[in-house]
């Protein structure tokens, strides 16, 4: 018996369809809601990937729970019908101010007057969201990390208006599918991880674009000196190359555009991208 | 056969002692100077002491191999004996400019024309310096790390006026001494690796300054988003909370000044100083 009994998840893309095949992997019911039936078709086909990914990384000895918890998983166009029981909402719609404002708007009239909200954003703070949800008391954030199913984080961010209670049942609600949940007293944007590893990166990046080094010396360096199994080039490569391309160049910071260019013209113009294209840093495969 | 085979090592405090170990371990007779009579009665203090920390560390068996390079390690007061046939010298006096520039202008006379100097500063650059050894183009940075012995990194960086020839002589030496060589190609405060180092701590340090989450949080989000063994305040716990207290109260940045005055209030003044006095951030043993 999970904490939250009834969850909808908004938005089925890559995190999307993660967050919905881990919460059904724990033996909830979950409605996956996105925008049409285009994207719910590819949202099946991701479905199906992860089921792969999934059994490919803990072994096939999972794959019939796997598939049952796929099985688990309704699909729904329909926002109102998407949402009627729901206890719980996830939403994790493309990373748009506007668009996610929007979509909370339409849930508070939708969604019962009980049912608790938690964004899944990596930049937006919930703050900026909190008014257009009518319930700012049950509103918070619940941030998941790529690959959930590796013993993951969640970490757990509310406003100041979010209820101390509704936070501790969502942290609860983390622990139940299997997350290790990361509550945050006050809001912080880029949570704990990204509060660390967008300074580390940075200082990373900028001993090349400086031509103290070369990324392999430092990667090495960092294992070394702190047992760590991977340095900042080898981060930049499991981030991908683009995401942090994206990432550097909307910084207000003069190195961090720099960065963004570096990348660009040394990397991504090659179709380097990082380990998901096979060449980034370094070569995968 | 190193690439160096006359070496001295000027300092005999706790580096120092373990950089004359190191070589010595490594085949090579080593002089070591300190100031005074009473300096270098503690030195052989600090020798024997080595010697059971690193034969605890490595294994027994190692012990008559350890004792015998404790042997090898010759002591001086006098300067100008120390240094008379020294190909290398490498200075780990205290971070005091002054100081250091005052012993290079002596080492300038006594030592032999051909003598390499490197200094083992942390915080001090070699440009700072080069002019009092009467010999730049000679003169470099080898920085050494605490625990020489395992496996661990010598961070080289030259000035503008160091000989390409003599780098790459140091950075061979350190290799044969059994560092991993890690080459800069330029000036830069911190080397490697306290350019990584600091802005993770201090990212860290924010956010428990802050109130966003508590250490053990803030470890715990790094250690499973990452892989890495230790978060930031298991690192702080290893460096010691009085060298993180120094470095932040020497900073002009006044977050960082607020995480010394943080350190001591509630760290230090409770003798908590990390690893080393049982208890810091977490508790040991």
């Amino acid at each position: 018996m999970t904490t939250f009994s009834n969850v909808t998840v908004l938005g089925a893309g890559v995190l999307g369809a993660q967050i919905a095949f881990q919460i059904a992997n724990h033996g909830v019911a979950v409605n996956s809601y996105d925008v049409d039936d285009d994207a719910i078709a590819a949202a099946r086909g991701r479905l199906t990937s992860l089921v792969e990914q999934y059994t490919g990384d803990v072994g096939e000895a999972h794959r019939a729970a796997a598939q049952t918890a796929a099985g688990r998983i309704s699909f729904f166009t329909d926002l109102a019908a998407a949402v009627a029981d729901a206890d719980l909402v996830i939403e994790a719609v493309p990373e748009n101010l506007e668009l996610k404002r929007d979509i909370y708007a339409r849930l508070a009239v939708a969604a019962p007057p009980h049912t608790v909200f938690a964004t899944n954003s990596s930049t937006l703070l919930p703050s900026q969201i909190m008014d257009s949800t009518g319930r700012p008391d049950r509103f918070l954030a619940l941030h998941f990390a790529n690959h959930i199913w590796r013993q993951n984080t969640a970490e757990i961010m509310g406003t100041d208006q979010t209820s101390p209670e509704v936070f501790q049942r969502v942290v609860a609600f983390a622990e139940d599918i299997g997350m290790v949940p990361i509550p945050l007293h006050k809001e912080q944007p880029g949570y704990v991880l990204n509060s660390l590893l967008v300074p580390f990166l940075a200082a990373g990046a900028g001993l090349v674009l400086t031509g103290v080094a070369d990324p392999e010396t430092v990667d090495k360096t960092w294992r070394i000196g702190t047992g760590a199994p991977a340095g900042p080039f080898q981060i930049f490569d499991v981030v991908g190359l683009r995401t942090a391309h994206a990432i550097s160049a909307a910084s207000d910071d003069p190195g961090s555009r720099m960065w963004a260019d570096y990348l660009e013209a040394n990397y991504i113009s090659q179709g380097k991208l990082g380990v998901e294209s096979g060449e980034g840093f370094y070569k995968y495969r």
